[in-house]
């Protein structure tokens, strides 16, 4: 049988899985912390040496008055003061980012029986980042490229049910409802090494890992790589044949949010199986994804 | 005596007074958090709405993919799922955000003593909003609108420290070292009737207040209006002829973060004087400001 | 009855009534070049005091490299030479411009009976902007306000078919088939006094102005006003309630090209009825829409 | 000798060789005008298989409301009829394209002695595009490809002024004062072929070939490679060490435009020694390049 959570808070829920992540989660995901340590799990937001989907334009920031205007003379009135002010330009899910529920959907329907449809031009009308807000639960940290001791899974790894509850046994923490759960794959380093194989194929979650997960009732799942869920040939999500089952049963079935091209390397050097996570989406009206800074706090 | 904290976190510091907020002051801050509540201090992105500086390009949204597209007969290679996709154009100040140290400087020196001529159009070389990464510490409301008892503060109201200690005593907080002070004018709400009004002058503290903050070793500033300080005239900051004195001791001299064009006004429905302040700004390399989607957890 | 271009040109043709300008029309309109002297028909592309419809984005360019870089001390591996490069965000009908077939439909079909949802976020499949991809042609002046001696025609002018003739006639020109008709209304300047009115209502062309013209067989018809025909009410067009009629009569029945938002002040200094018109848009693919210089050479 | 335009058309002159294409030429050059054929010298500007620089990012085009809505169920106000609407982020270099007086300087110096730190943040304050406005004047066609009967010209040819010569007389065709050189290598055809070659190095023109061409007063050069000039070693024009001395001498000194980027193949199937060429670049304030559609007409 498969998971569905449509209907569970109601017919015109947008929020999805987020629901779990309740304030009693939150209360008690406190105890999470131990060092009061934060990191960064996110990418820098860059025009080059980050991963960027091919088909999506890549990052570009730029200045609309910096300090080269003023050292050639430029001033404000004749103040000794500067200012310099700034643009962006990107995919909102071109680097570390959630994807909206509004994302992603099969059969003509999104999440909770919305229709497909609702997502225009102008924006989703259903089902919009703006929907999620934030989240603040705890998070827990299945390392699955050091515990089985590589550097990082094989190209087409698809991460079991198995490995996962053997990861968390490992860990010494077990996946509650209302968790985020971060699987760490180790693929982000071979971005650093070999653009062309780092998106050509991608290690990440299979199918039964992500039917379990749905019935742990979790709120999320972060990784570190393109699309949470396993890729065995290239643009496989992106216009590729072989469709996303992970995201079907994830985004459009249970509402569970994903968190994809995340940085997991500093989080890696830390012995922290669980800590606070939070995700402070930008409350882009309509956006289907934001770019993302998601914080472990340890 | 002007404050200053050039130096007090070393000569190469960039991360100015966010050092402030330790994993010890965060620890502390965990005791705020009581109900579990998270609430949004952003306004939306959006076209329109929502307060944008004249000066600055209303944000822009944009699908480059979505669920009409599908209604129209597009299909990823027959399969039955479909996907969207989206990008953003947007002032990095354009709506709530938090300037980086790099935003302003006077006299040529940036924060610590870094030239301003490293603030160049390919971005910030120095004191760029990747420095800061995230500020995550006790946040202290101080609803300076309701203490006098009104709507919002009058046009040109300048907040005096005595205002400020006066509404923290009512409030049964204290400012302590590492703290996110969150001014509240009530301005926000006059942006929704009078959008001319909004930008033509603004209440915000006074620069004994900023001096006062600065004294206590706080972390940020967060205020429900365009730039945290009082505007007594239109565009002062921004090609006005009035230097922005607090926005010189603060950022330039204290390396203390202003967070601008927050909306308090959920906030303010709580009785919350203090909290868990989360500030997750995008990592957008060199920028010298971010969107940002701060969260109070209550 | 209706006049209509649907099949002219076979029921392939993405071209419509461009078709007419004939390269026999082109060599017949170097005729009207007389002094050799170029006007510009185009606004500038700024940030602000031009017209861009208040639901546009306004045009934003940015600097990604600049002669402040090189002044703050930034070289290319310490040769003596330095370079600027720029970056363009627009909306593509936000200044003058000429619109695609592919722009406007009714009843589900696009011109030559295209279906309109054709047109999708990936841009227009059918009648996008490459498919013009020039026009050179003879242009001939109608200046409707000289011609009723007043600065500019009344706000809700409809500018008559008997108008446009009397006026043609005054001017010693007729209306020849492929010929660009450029109709200056006046409207312009009231931009420069009063923003609000220019776009609250526009003078402009009327429905049996429209007729006749495409009765004409004219390739296009450019004009100093938002839209080309008249707007009696504010957002007629754009959100409003009242349907287009001349943009359904000659972009989707008549293929026949509109260009909007031009500056036609410096033109209207000369004395010239005719001349060569050349417009090069951007061939931008998929594009229902493209900013434009249009050129006279008188 | 080195050639210099500075001061020729007096001291604030900002439009350089564009004044040698004066009225008289333009009306000699109608007489090239044969066939009323009209051929764009430009490449689509769309996200890929076109010729980007690495160092830029991408056109990106985005519809703002498209047929996909209306197939939704969007419709306006209950009318029939509907509307597309898009956007355009691009890089004003990032495709055929000119670059201004602005984009180039040495010795801290542009054209005509205007100094380089006037190109700033908020655009090029002297020498921007703008002051180009157009350029309509006689163009000639050295298919310098074909004339040594190759495909395309070797990886680092540098086409030197003899064969320059030798070309235009093998063509029929002298060059005059105020003419548009187009230049053909036939380099396009690599990037359809090895993007990755195409920018590695580039034929082009040689240093003597430029004097040459500045000696004949010429307005402007057009060709199909990256930067006109030959480039022989991978991004020497962009962060490489060897300065671009073509440009140097062109732009800088002469105030002659360079047109890059090109697309000539619909045209080199034309007999075409001559023709009427019409440049009407974007009236980008302060831009310092402009995305072009350089039309041939036959």
């Amino acid at each position: 049988m498969t998971s569905s959570n449509w209907g569970r808070w109601g017919e015109d829920d947008e929020r999805g899985a987020a629901n779990f992540a309740t304030p009693e989660v939150l209360l008690a995901a406190l105890s999470a912390v131990r060092s009061g340590v934060v990191v960064s799990l996110a990418d820098e937001i860059r025009r080059d040496r980050v991963p960027v989907a091919p088909a999506r334009t890549p990052a570009t920031h730029l200045m609309s008055l910096d300090g080269g205007d003023f050292a050639s003379g430029y001033n404000i009135h004749g103040s000794s003061h500067g200012v310099a002010d700034d643009y962006l330009f990107m995919a909102c899910q071109g680097t570390t980012h959630v994807d909206a529920l509004g994302h992603l959907w099969y059969d003509g329907a999104l999440y909770n029986g919305f229709p497909a449809d609702k997502v225009r031009s102008y924006g989703a009308t259903r089902l919009g980042i703006e929907n999620l807000g934030h989240l603040v639960t705890r998070g827990v940290f299945l390392d699955v490229a050091r515990y089985l001791g590589v550097p990082h899974l094989a190209d087409t790894h698809a991460i079991s049910a198995d490995e996962l509850r053997a990861c968390a046994r490992a860990a010494g923490v077990s996946i509650r409802a209302g968790d985020v759960v971060v699987v760490r794959t180790g693929w982000r380093a071979v971005f650093d090494t070999d653009p062309a194989r780092y998106f050509a194929t991608s290690p990440g979650i299979g199918l039964d890992a992500a039917r379990w997960l749905a019935e742990q009732q979790i709120a999320a799942i972060a990784s570190d790589n393109v699309a949470v869920e396993v890729q065995t040939a290239h643009d496989r999500f992106e216009g590729g044949s072989v469709a996303p089952e992970c995201h079907k049963l994830l985004i459009r079935d249970c509402g569970t949010y994903l968190m994809e091209l995340l940085n997991l390397e500093e989080l890696a050097e830390h012995d922290a199986g669980e800590f606070l996570f939070v995700a402070a989406p930008l409350k882009i009206r309509g956006a289907v994804g934001s770019p993302l800074n998601p914080l472990a706090v340890l």
